[in-house]
């Protein structure tokens, strides 16, 4: 009969031990398939233990297949194919290899363009996030609808009206983690067998989703008035995605005559939609902020797509885009079964956030610490000896300018010589699609992440590297 | 010259008005392309402003592109193309439609496997959260990597060795908004080419995902082991997507043979992979818990994925997926551009939640909670007069158990009467394919979200249907 030692059980209790031990014994095959067990008295009997134990043991081993009983007859070794024995039972020791977080070890990194740390309310967040788990407790267990809370699209929509001159309906509104998942929500909606237009120069990210969702898309280069409506006819595609408002990298505003003839070129076929990706309009420094693309199309054209995660800080995920209202019909007629991908908690504070005016205070707060920050580093930058040699463009808006700099280093030569000063810097030519249509020796300087108290040392390496 | 009247201006500033006037004047013609625009000075005069207000005016039409200047000449009227008016300024009223929230009308809810509502544990939640903002603020601005903060990653993955006898390297885990969205994560890395299978009954939220992501699959049978095996064979399927320890809607658990034998058909293939939902298997109410698939596969061949939705709150968005190491190295590879699709704050306050013990204590109160649930539920059904029409199946796992009853009614005569009299449920037959090929007439009973107060009156209502 089946005999074992109790003495090594070590925490586990009698009955997992047995049935461990039973497991043991078929996987290595010394109980052999439609062997008949012990009864669970006699097996009791012999190992000087409870039936209770033997019936628990036995249970768990019916429940995971490895036995089967037969009416008035008793438990039999299942039919088992190909099984190895698993007999590792001592954690893995994970601590290995510790993890890189970030972009390697460079003291300043001009090539990223985060928010700036500490700018972030956190002691209105914490309360607002305290009030609203008193006040609606009940509701934070409600599921959301799959376009988010209504609330919360309420407070985008007043939001996007009283500041953006936009009329976006609550209900064309969809609430998100972040704007990639949108996009791959845009894709679902529009479909996969259309063409996907994107900016040559442009944000790599855009590109990286298309590729890795096997969607057909094309580069469209930029003229001085953004995308060419020319190389758009000739792509052949369907839906173009764009900044129009401030186009990254290179800082452009796309003019109202180029955005009509989008429109235009959106209005020749059903099938033509344009995204526009506003990623970053609430940080203009001069004038008012540019008008939406989606605030002069009447064909319902354009989705309007923008994020909390540049606004606020990177590390909340939510973002929102805006459908025209014949997308959204599809959207609920056959996407509306994906759950919602922010959670209630954070949906209710930042409706609460956006209601009782923080959002917009943050806002302002934070494009006049924006802009003093381009004004001392702008400062800072002429103030230099060799500032004879550099050229800067686009700095009126968003959180990056661009500087053009004469010097004999290839692009590639730049970044190697910045990385070893312990600066990290990008090159526009790193963002086009091929880098030899791109304008050399001009640098993208993403100033929003840098310290206050490292500009100056950020300037000498700068002109260090150049 | 251009003449404007500043009396209706509202709450515009100077400037706004002016800017805005002209844009009226260009779009309406009256103003032609190419046409000369007095110089500022002159304006300024005309109008009895300021210089600076028409010089800004000026500025914001030159950055939106409706004016253009000539160097020593002066600013004309650029070319638009096809312009539209627009001329609405009141903010629209979008109050008129209500949002109907949730699945109608019914009192009473068993079709719905929501989590139990006022069960989520707000006030440790609140303390952690504000614990964390207080002691880890720094870190919470710091992007996290694309997989998931790594503190999380260990909690989880300790979670799951010491709760689930797994062997996750913190590593191989990657964080996500929802089991959602790391589907489409799957998809994105094993590829679109290959063909998916689904469990057949099956949950069909999966089957609408790879619908909706445009992926070929087939539907595979389940005989009383789980997949048909001989099915998948034939459907030359690359990778299977099932629930082995707790099958929906049925309740099985797939048997440790059929386990080997699904292992042994993913290692015929290096194409061939398991992606095991492990959704609701912390609620197995007798004996341990079934062992996992991804625990006995030493092939690389076992995805394993669960979530914290459906064990905390479905408002919390985090799930989160074990790969093996070679389909992480291509996740690193491929997929490591998107950013995490959950918030720092809700990661940090999870981590902390499971590491401080909290999520044990809480996943065995709501055990107990659900059995209880489910006791007092089964109690009022053995009491009932009619009981001898029905019979119980599945019960001893998972959040839902299956009633078999003995009715002339057909299954959707059965919801439409059920609907009548205030109780929402789903029959087995509503999760085939092919309805005809189902068991009829048996009910899925998804007890979770049932308050406990509404127990004898669910029962009234289901044998008033039935």
């Amino acid at each position: 009969m089946l005999t074992y030692s109790f003495e090594n059980k070590g925490s586990d209790s009698l009955y997992e031990f047995l049935y461990k031990k039973i497991i043991e014994d078929i996987l290595s095959g010394h109980l052999a398939r439609d062997e008949k067990l012990p009864s669970k008295r006699a097996l009791a009997k012999h190992l000087n233990i409870s039936t209770i134990t033997v019936e628990n043991a036995y249970n768990q081993l019916m429940a995971e297949g490895y036995i089967y009983s037969k009416p008035k007859s008793g438990y039999y070794v299942s039919h088992i194919s190909s099984p190895r024995l698993h007999t590792e039972t001592v954690k893995p020791n994970y601590e290995n290899e510790p993890e890189i977080i970030g972009e390697g070890a460079c003291d300043i990194d001009l090539a990223m363009n985060s928010a700036a740390k500490d700018s972030f309310p956190f002691s209105v967040w914490t309360r607002l996030m305290r009030e609203i788990m008193t006040d609606k407790s009940d509701l934070l267990t409600v599921n959301s609808p799959s376009v988010g809370i209504r609330e919360l699209r309420c407070a985008i929509s007043d939001y996007l009206f009283e500041f953006r001159g936009m009329r976006a309906d609550p209900d064309c509104i969809i609430i998100g983690a972040g704007t990639e998942y949108l996009y791959s929500l845009i894709i679902q909606l529009l479909g996969r067998h259309k063409k996907y237009a994107v900016e040559d120069p442009g944000y790599r990210k855009i590109a990286q989703i298309y590729t890795a969702n096997n969607v057909r898309f094309d580069y469209i280069p930029l003229d001085k008035n953004g995308v060419s409506t020319a190389a758009l006819e000739k792509s052949k595609a369907d839906v173009l995605h764009i900044s129009p408002s401030h186009h990254f990298p290179t800082g452009k505003v796309t003019p109202v005559s180029r955005r009509y003839e989008l429109l235009s070129w959106a209005e020749k076929s059903p099938d033509r939609y344009i995204i526009e990706d506003d990623y970053d309009s609430e940080f203009r420094f001069a004038g008012r902020p540019i008008p939406s693309l989606q605030s002069i199309d009447h064909g319902e054209k354009v989705i309007y797509i923008n994020t909390f995660s540049k606004s606020l800080t990177s590390t909340i995920r939510i973002s929102y885009m805006v459908l025209p209202k014949s997308l959204m019909a599809l959207y609920k007629k056959e996407l509306s079964f994906y759950s919602c991908t922010v959670s209630n908690f954070e949906q209710y504070t930042l409706a609460a956030f956006i209601e009782q005016g923080y959002f917009e205070k943050h806002i302002n707060r934070m494009r006049n610490y924006y802009r003093t920050q381009r004004d001392e580093l702008m400062e800072e930058i002429k103030k230099h000896p060799l500032f004879g040699r550099v050229q800067i463009k686009e700095e009126d808006a968003g959180l990056h300018f661009l500087m053009k700099v004469d010097t004999s280093l290839s692009d590639s030569q730049l970044i190697e010589k910045g990385k070893s000063k312990g600066i990290n810097i990008s090159c526009l030519s790193q963002y086009y699609k091929d880098e030899s249509s791109a304008d050399k020796h001009t640098l993208i300087i993403n100033y929003s992440g840098l310290p206050k108290d490292d500009i100056k040392k950020a300037v000498q390496l700068l002109f260090e590297t150049i």
